[in-house]
Formats: structure tokens, sequence, C-alpha cells
């Protein structure tokens, strides 16, 4: 057994388009170092790993630790991500073209490393310690500024053909819109038009700038129109604001009528929600909770992720540590 | 090792409500009996299976077998079965109550068996010898009376928290439906009355009662409207039959559509497409690839299942014979 293999610590790192979040669990599993670091702009690959190992040497060094006293890495990344390959692909937070990571990385730390999709890992760290522990057939949907989500399926990651399950910014729910030329070089698909927090931002700003129309809205991001987010909305309309609670109508639809579909055909344990446009509170979730439940005879069991914006870096330590315990086993690997 | 499982023998039967097909494969999987029978009707489970295992027993004595022979069993029922309880529930082809059927199996043979439901046999069929041989990742529907689909992940069945994934007949596809009560209480789903045989059935009947409408649908059911099926409008359309192309139109939209969305949702290798509405040719395939495909950006694989109604007795076959092997090298059973 090498040395990286005895020290049983691990790194969990989400990166992320403004903010990279660094976790180092002891071998127990228990977090000893949490920190959240800005994303450098304008970085190319070389660069940017060159940025994260120096900061994670030094976070390392104050507990008398280094990058080989890991016995793995983990590294959540806002892109798809190929199954053995590593190479990482269309990656829209960083401008980069395709490519394969694991060299570059291996200049830093030559030991047990798992790359993944962010959303992928957030379903790991939620399935580990938060709202999905335990469970066995989790669906995970990130409602951020775009719309994400991630499987596991008998206790495993499920990923797809071509590791690009979870497209579900795609969905169709309305067949009125079958016309449109859906997901063809369009940024967002329909449903991420209408669910995303992007998509409620942009028609909460085109409803209020119509004049005479009250509403809290306004208020919650300083009386200015054009710094109206989704999170003004979902909170005022929690509040029970009439103009918030109209606006929240169809994005509240579309996602129930997405739900249901998604539990009518893989009758999950637990939908776990996160993101930013979820996280305020039970409103979101008991809205959709309650529409989608009409729309399935299947249990519709939708839960607050619970992990929030560090769900991602514990899930790479996570898959991180099995992916070490099963390389000790010498047991396959199916990640 | 004990004399059941020294042969090598395997028995897969599919039941269905009309009928009973039994195969039996020899220790190198080639199928060496073949029989299809007719579902006794009115039977009891206990008159049932005293009947099937006779038949069994006629069907192996003539190569020279009896039933204790087999190394395995697999049995697919139209109904849900319960993991690893044998409880079949929700049987309505039988009309039975939710009953434990292995206790009444093990007065005829002590070996192992493996029960489940059609769709899931069926998948397994077309995985192990079919349209998705080879494939780790695939989408089974069944267009028949109804709809049933059925699912393999990371090269395992996939069956959902309480054996009930694969409900897409309560898919939702356009929110235009959101105000009715859906699958509660109802025979059929929003999608599945549209997209079934049944539904076709009914929508061609309807549509034609309504005087001076021409049609090549009539004359394929013999000129009597009760007659005419979902396979008369489906060979009318593909023979170019404008009010068929026009009954098709919804049913086909939204097959595309709930394809299209489960695609994004899960990026299978392939989707398999099986049941008497779609085995008569490439016409229904094809309609279905080409709309689904403007509706996802991920790549739409639909293929047609090609074990027609052999695939669920294969897939029993394939399955007893995989838990017969797991059981021989005493590793943990999935399923």
């Amino acid at each position: 057994m090498s040395r990286t293999q005895e020290s049983g610590y691990t790194a969990g790192i989400d990166v992320g388009g403004t903010k990279v979040f660094v976790c180092v669990a002891d071998p127990q599993g228990n977090p000893v170092i949490k920190s959240k670091l800005r994303t450098p702009t304008e970085s190319d690959p070389e660069s940017f790993f060159r940025w994260l190992f120096e900061e994670l040497a030094l976070l390392l060094v104050e507990r008398g630790l280094q990058v080989y006293d890991l016995s793995g890495i983990g590294v959540g990344f806002p892109g798809v991500i190929g199954d053995n390959a590593g190479i990482l692909t269309n990656a829209p937070a960083f401008r980069w073209p395709a490519i394969d990571v694991r060299p570059i990385i291996l200049k830093y730390y030559t030991g047990s490393v798992y790359l993944d999709n962010d959303v992928n890992m957030a379903a790991w760290g939620e399935n580990w310690m938060g709202a999905a522990q335990g469970k066995r057939h989790v669906m995970m949907i990130t409602i951020g500024t775009g719309i994400g989500s991630a499987f596991i399926f008998n206790g495993e990651l499920y990923k797809g053909a071509n590791n690009a399950a979870g497209e579900i910014g795609n969905w169709v729910v309305d067949s009125c819109l079958i016309n449109n030329d859906h997901g063809k070089g369009e940024k967002f698909g329909p449903f991420e038009e209408a669910t995303s927090g992007t998509g409620i931002g942009i028609a909460a700003r085109d409803y209020l700038s119509q004049g005479g129309r009250k509403s809290k809205i306004l208020e919650m991001a300083g009386g200015i129109l054009e710094r109206i987010e989704a999170k003004h909305v979902v909170t005022a309309a929690a509040e029970g604001d009439e103009t918030a609670k109209k606006i929240m109508d169809r994005p509240l639809n579309y996602m129930a009528v997405g739900i249901a579909n998604a539990v009518s055909l893989l009758n999950p344990e637990v939908v776990v929600l996160g993101g930013g446009v979820v996280d305020s509170g039970d409103y979101y979730v008991n809205e959709v909770r309650d529409r989608a439940s009409k729309l399935t005879p299947l249990p519709v069991n939708i839960v607050l992720a619970t992990l929030g914006n560090e769900a991602g870096a514990y899930g790479a330590i996570a898959a991180a540590r099995l992916k070490a315990e099963l390389h000790q086993k010498k047991e396959k690997i199916n990640f």
C-alpha cells in the first residue's frame, strides 16, 4: 500500500463559475477543512489547476498535511465529464475547449482522482449526508441560473449513454410548444426558460416594467427594476404577494408537470430540490409537491436539499472515498 | 451442488391475459422448447399454477426432461411484483387479489424462481438477444392495449422505490390537461388514453362514426365500425391514408414528446418500442423518431423490438439464468 492510501484524508472540490469550495475530510469522513475561494477569472485550464493545487496545499499545510497525504481527491465541475475519460466537455462557465484535464492534474497529484459534473456531485453529497441519506433511488434537481438534474439508481450514480442524463432544461411539458425548434442552438430549453432563476427573473422584470403594477418584488430589489432576481419573486410569493404568486404560477406548474412525469417514469424514493431558487424556505417545495401530487398516482416525495452550496464538495469527498475504497479492495469501479 | 443446478436448463414463462408463452433453453441458452398456450379463464392463483406446471411438465417430458431438471424458472406477469417478496399486486388481467405466489409455486418447484413484471422481462429479453443486445442503458416502451415501460440502467434492471417505475401512462405532455384529475381512480392516464392501442381504436371509431368520411381503415376492419382496432389505423396510415394519418397525429406527437422528455432526462443508449401498435412495420418508429428528434438536443435512438411476443419468455430465461449463476457464485442478487 502506497503512502497516499495510508492517511485516509480525502479532498472534495466543487468548482463553480464564481466560487470554488474546498473541503477536506479526515479518515472518518468528518470535514476538517472548509474554504470558499473566488474562482479566478479568465484562466485557462493549466493556470486554473496550478492555482487550485497551490490553494489546496496552503489549506492543508495549516493542518500539517500536504497534497500527497490525501488518499483521493474528488472534483466537481459545471460541465459534462466523460465516464472514465476525464475529458471536460461543454463547460460554458469557463469557456474552455473540450479538454482532458487528467494530465494537467497529474502534474500536481498522482493519487486517485474522481472527476464529475457538479450536479452529480451534489446528488452524491445529499445521498451521503443530506436530504437523501440512505436512499437507493434518488432524483436531484437544482434550480439556479439554469436547471440541472442527477440520479442515483440502485445505489449508483446514473449518467446515461453520453454522460448527458439530466438535461431536463429541454423538457417539453406543453405540447403547444411542439412547433418551436427546441434545444437546437438555443442556450436554454423551453422548460429551463420557464422554470430557471434566469427565466423567473426575466418574467418578473417584463411584468413589472409595465406601469401601474404593485408588488413587494420591486421593494426587495431596492426599487430598481434591473436588480430583480428570482429570489425576490419567490420570497415575495411566499409572503403572499399576489403579483409574485401570479408570476410564479407558470414556473411552478411547469416544474410540477416535469416532476410528476419523472415520478411516473422512475418512481424515485425521493426528489431532492436544491439551488438558489428553492433554498429560501418551504414555499417552493410545498407548492410543487401539491401540484405534482395531483398529476401522478405514484407517491411524490419532494424534499429540500439540506447541504446547500456545500453539497457538491461533500459529494466529491464521498465519491473520492468510494473510489479509493473500491481501489483498495480491487473491486470493479463502476464510475 | 444440488441436482437442480446441474442440468443448466432454464424455463422462461410469459403469462399474458390471453396467452401463456413457455420457452425452455438448454445450458448454452438456446431455446429448445417453445409453446404458446391459451390462458385458462376465470382461474384462481392455485389452479392457475397447477395448470401451468402440468403443462410445463408435459412439454419437458417430450424431451426427456422433468421440472426438477431445470436450474431455474423465470416467470413474467402482467402486474406489479415486489422485489424480493414475490407478492403479485395489481394484476388486473387476472382480477386476483394481492397474493404471494411463491408458496403456491413451491408446491411444484423448489429450485431458483425469478418473478417479475412482463414488461421488465421483455426488456431483459431484448437486452439479451434482441434490439438492445449489449446495451447498458435501455428504455423499453410497449404500446399495446395499454402503455408500459421498463429500464435497464448501468446494465441492471431498474424498478424504482415501489417497483412501480415505468408508469408512463400517467404522463402529462400537454399542460392544458393540468386541471384534470389524472390517474386518480381512472383506469387509463391521459398519456395512455391518447397513445395506447385502446385509445387509438376509440379515436378512430369516434371519427369514422360521423358520416361522409372515407378511409381504408373501415375496409380493413371488414366494413364493421366496431371491429376497428389500432393496427388498422397504423397500417392505413403507413399506406398513406389521409384519415388514418390525421387520427395518428395526436398519438404520434404525444409519444414523441414523451420519448424526447425521457431522452433528455435519461440519455439512454436505445429506446426500444414493442407491442401490437408498433409491430406492423417501420412507419410508427420512423414517425416518432422524426418528431422526437426535433424536441431534444440529445441523440434519439429509437428502434423496433425484434423478439415480438417472445421477448418476455426470453427475458424470463435470461433472468433465471442470471439468478442461478449469481446464486452459484454466492454473489449478491440485486433483483
